[in-house]
């Protein structure tokens, strides 16, 4: 919140003000569009294992939910940011809409680096998260996801505490949990998986060449995303030249 | 949220920061003082009267709850930002703290000029609001309360409007209703009464001359609270010299 | 409630009656089915455009629930009344148990001319009936749906005011919504549909002749229900000699 | 609900219609005042200690919660009907408000005649009425109390299954209980007390005459009010000189 | 809860002992299937039909959740204690488990002789039971299911009280309703069938001989699982030479 | 539950039984209190400071609510059971009721030797034991207190832990707080002040000599409840002539 704070958004509802030009749509409906529905942000207050208390922002944004409930990730970085998570929910927006799903956008996320939290403090962390926003999520309300450096494990932690909270197994609050504790099949590769989908798309439209043979592709980041996209691409035939993750990438010319 | 978007909390914080060096607290607790416990921005739709319509920017902020459920005013401005209800969440927090009232601290308010409205689109953005925070406000949560340019009648509708959507009267969920609602006889005349008797007693300290007679006051401000005191103060002995509000001042001299 | 107040339940439970000689039912089951289970009449004050306020007589009748949450429209017409919508609850009753749905039998309406109210006058009258009788709907309670002169706008703004009080989404709650809001496909055909269906049920067992070439039809109603049901007897082969509505009607001989 | 099934609530609105003439009061308020606000009948089905099933026909009735949870009694008498209930909660509405009570008014009822129904049939009928009204009832909603033929050990019993399906005690949810259970001292006698005050001070109004001594008193009716009234008058002075109850009368003249 | 209190329960337990060495599961997992999640046991006042008050003892116990809500029958037996309950939910939990079924273990019971009470008693305790253990089952908590000497019409009241308890249709709270309020067809014969099923793919391994014929079989029990085990073996071609219930047995040599 | 399992509370019956044979009671309320209402057994599992899992065990029992919402402490001891928790249970059933308090009797206790827990691990076993009781206490239903072992910290940490879960500060779930969050003034010191009030009326009884110059005293604890007294009786002439707590005695004769 300093500086060019909601560039981001700004950004994203100036593409959306040119996309408006080519629909028809109701003035009510394009006025709805321009801000998010609710933007929450709270203070999580984790007792670390030295046992002093540290205080972490976290945020959690609706921004449209007329098609339905709410659904979007739940971030861990460092660049989380209010701005960037009303940018993401309004993406997320367009995103369920694009595919019909009965889904509005929403996203979240908790400014850390979690690579400097012990597994203990991480559940302290996911946890107090979900204390602090719980009357603001649920399966009829906004449901939340894995995303940059969250996994099945902390939802599994934020689907159990929610369930503490509302005194019943509540699985349907949040997605990408564990397959045990009710997690879907595919979830772990379905963002790559979908990517390389609409790769395949976009390369039957743009390309003359049949067969993907001979077709270089470089691959940036290598986590839940990238590794999965880069291990289809390859079994689709693609040669892959080069990947990358935040710390360093291999080049690999043919 | 532009430029120098918390410039009022982040004072707030240094005059927080100069008070602790006098007093004897945990770290864990002035930890938890940096930051507001949760920030609420809500989108309100309203219908206008002529069947346009109008989404204003609505806040609610719980600054601390650690003595107790939240408590502070809802102010309808043109100048209301998240940074200003933030900071004055801040100082609620410690109002309440002061007083030994078993009340935290918050605020709240939504963008927009009140005097450009009709009653009608005022009570309908009113009931919006509260449709908005429902979940965020409450006889255990937050209790709002009327602040600049908010009245009686505005806290009638809004009590009415949570009653509905309890299902119950819920006349609890916010002070300043009128008197036959269940609001407080002398509440339209507290804020005033309050500076008044601050004003006396730190006179009792300042002056070292006996009564009030002699001594000439210039009030700014002539609503709620700066018309209350007047009178007060002139009942009191003192000598009006000027009054002013926003749209002009008088000004008597001796 | 005035002079031959319930000539019409009073004339449905007499068909009951002389039906459960043909059935064999417990006396506790037969007992059960004389009077609704439960019956509300609510007042319901809208603010209309010309400030004034007026005040509706609104009805919902759940008639029986052993077989599951109840079911049936809701009306606004200027003949509304508690011994109609008794009687239509008690048919809905009959009719979901005829067809094995898991449903009980409900009707609701509002008295009043709709075509005399503006679009915003509808809307708040909407609202404001779910504002009313919110504890006694529900998907696990009672579904209501549309039925003479209400349409699926009106089920959306209800179902939207009824996710407010609940302060989650809620479609469940209500059938016959647009289908953007999760309405279903083919609903608004369904009633006309149905008869249809029904019609070629009974002419099947009625009439010797083959085919309907030379069959005449002629269609009292033109609304949601009629009009459909003439253009499918159209497309069957039946011959429209006759069509009315509530203003006039057209004959046109062979 | 037969021929001129609104008498009593018709008569009731003429003369609110004659005292209005004498008040200044805004034209929404008595709109608002001309019919009850909820009205409910619910058939509450009774196993009866010979096996069989009966069902009874209840009503609840708020007819005004402005100034708070509405309140009012709850009869069982066999002349009980919806026309009835619904003029007593309007009276119950006007009582409260002469004595600036916080509350609002409403009455309910069963239609039997208790003498008829064991003392296990009651319970079972008592419990069965709470469990049809459940949601219609509540401390912050509509309160309860002893009328006509009801008496602590059923208000008691509604307490206790009302607490059964809110999982909580529930104490305040009824008046009229037994003390033990949280009802409150002089409760049964309070209805013919008042009734004594209000005839002291008539007296003091209507007679020139200095003390009771000689003053004679026919007292209708000998129940939970009439008996109460008569001791009192007794006790200050009066001559009681009549009394009688459903089944008969004395009268020793002077 | 007297001398050996907890035999089957540590019985359960020393086999999972032995169990778990065959398989490959984290410490944290061995030590919360060492003791039941929560037991619960309640006092169930019951008035009887001579007048009198009967106390009941019920239990209700989850042994593990984190699979999904629990599951588990309610047994009526004279012999049913918490010791009887709490292995019977240690069972349900690993049958859960090992087919998959996204439910965790539980069990309840009233210690009684069902047949020393009326249909009317019965009732009553049923109801009663789900008074006292409202709060610890539910569709997302804990749902039960018919079990010793309990049948689809105490299940039926059963949910017909929860759905009081809850104001809503409840079916999802327990299995075993009859049909026609949302029980599952093929429910009456499943324990029996499945019994059945498990014994045919047993026989499969075991036995070289091709074919039923020739082989005997003898039932012990002639209940809900019992006599329809019977009737599925004589199908199969197996020869049934001997049955017993609790009143005596019959053995017919071939 | 081995052994003898309720000689506690069989013995506490017993007593009972003796006392009944004084009092005039109804056969029902004899009836109702020989069995506690209910009795609900927890695993509570508890995260370790050195990343290992320890599953406790915790008890709640609410022995009779006639009189309104049950209240007992919370013990942690090494030797709580559930027999000796239904007993203290039954116990201060009789002592609020000797007192007329409109309180039932329970009493709660988690099998723990506390000093072999850091202070986070007590924190995160008493969020747990909360996490595993939230629906069997609450300020309608059973309100916890400290006992053997507990304190204002614990208590403070347990109505944090039950207001995360309703989501609103829930202060009144719990007495022994410490004062800053709600805590009542003289808590601390109650036990001891009352065992001393009720010493002094006894010996007011017991003893012909005027004034406590001369009495000697043995007090057996040094805790909340033993330091408190001793320091009464030494302040009221008394000479304390032994001290003793879990660890040694010290004896000075006079």
């Amino acid at each position: 919140m300093g500086i060019m704070a909601n560039s981001l958004l700004t950004d994203a509802s100036r593409r959306l003000d040119r996309a408006l030009k080519y629909v028809i749509i109701s003035e009510d409906a394009a006025e709805r569009l321009k801000a998010p529905k609710a933007s929450l942000k709270v203070s999580i207050p984790v007792r670390m294992d030295d046992g002093s208390l540290r205080v972490f922002e976290g945020y959690r944004v609706h921004f449209d939910d007329t098609r339905g409930p709410t659904k979007g990730g739940i971030r861990f970085h460092p660049q989380v940011s209010l701005d960037e998570v009303q940018s993401l929910a309004f993406w997320m927006t367009f995103k369920c809409a694009a595919l019909n799903l009965p889904f509005g956008g929403a996203k979240g996320g908790i400014t850390l680096n979690p690579k400097e939290l012990s597994k203990a403090e991480l559940e302290r962390l996911s946890r107090g998260y979900v204390d602090a926003i719980a009357n603001f999520i649920g399966p009829d309300i906004d449901i939340p996801a894995p995303d940059v450096y969250t996994n099945p494990m902390i939802m599994g932690w934020m689907m159990d505490q929610y369930s503490i909270i509302r005194q019943q197994r509540s699985p349907a609050v949040i997605t990408g949990k564990p397959v045990a504790l009710g997690g879907s099949l595919g979830r772990a590769t379905a963002t790559g998986t979908g990517a390389f989908y609409v790769l395949e798309a976009m390369m039957a439209q743009l390309s003359d060449q049949p067969g993907n043979a001979g077709k270089t592709v470089a691959v940036q980041g290598f986590g839940n995303a990238g590794s999965i996209v880069a291990r289809h691409l390859f079994e689709a035939g693609y040669t892959i030249v080069a990947v990358s993750d935040s710390r360093g990438g291999i080049y690999t010319p043919l």
